[in-house]
């Protein structure tokens, strides 16, 4: 079942710059910031309400944000769906046929366990998230 | 003060087809269908946790959504930061120089006071969005 909305992810050539206005500005705080090595992305998390805002820097141009900046700029990368049961979930999305990027969970910031679908059929690129335990 | 993330604008060419997996597969409901003539656009409402996500069907290619389909595909548009008090936080943006698409709040869906600050800052086109009353 979907919880909430996790987080929202925005791809960002330097943390540093983007954050300054969602700080200093805005009077947001950034809680914490972690690299993910399997997604080649560095990433502020920025609470707001129950929802987290991610700046999402790439620690490398070939991981997936580098190359979503290579094409087409900074910007709205990604949502992220909170479930309680992630594979629960993807088999009942695999049921119905829905494109998946991924069909089995893997490991993302916090020992979060992730899955993409394809946005095909979200239109936007949607990730599950199951909260590390 | 920015209180949460009040909703997440996802372009699409048609709500009808869009819909079908977040309600269908998702199990997540349409609260309401409304039409913004001043951004020439249709728009459902489908409730997560606090936050909103809304489908953003154009009305007329030449609207912003109609555009942003155009050059880009359909995807995430936007999102929208809810504060207490939008004039506020406009007089406080631009006395920091933060550059703004509106400088004075328009009304939008639901009769909220909103403004869209300008991307080159916040590198995501982010809105900021006061309730109505």
């Amino acid at each position: 079942m979907i919880q909430k909305v996790s987080h929202i992810g925005i791809a960002v050539k330097s943390i540093e710059e983007a954050s300054r206005l969602y700080t200093q500005v805005l009077g947001l705080k950034i809680a914490g910031i972690e690299t993910v090595p399997d997604q080649k992305v560095k990433i502020a998390v920025i609470p707001v309400g129950e929802v987290r805002i991610e700046l999402l820097e790439p620690t490398d141009p070939e991981g997936p944000v580098g190359k979503h900046i290579a094409s087409r700029g900074e910007g709205l990368h990604h949502i992220a769906l909170q479930v309680d049961d992630i594979r629960a979930e993807l088999a009942h999305l695999q049921h119905n046929d829905v494109p998946l990027v991924d069909k089995a969970p893997r490991v993302g910031g916090g020992q979060a366990l992730i899955a993409f679908l394809h946005p095909k059929a979200t239109k936007a690129l949607v990730e599950l998230t199951q909260p590390a335990p």
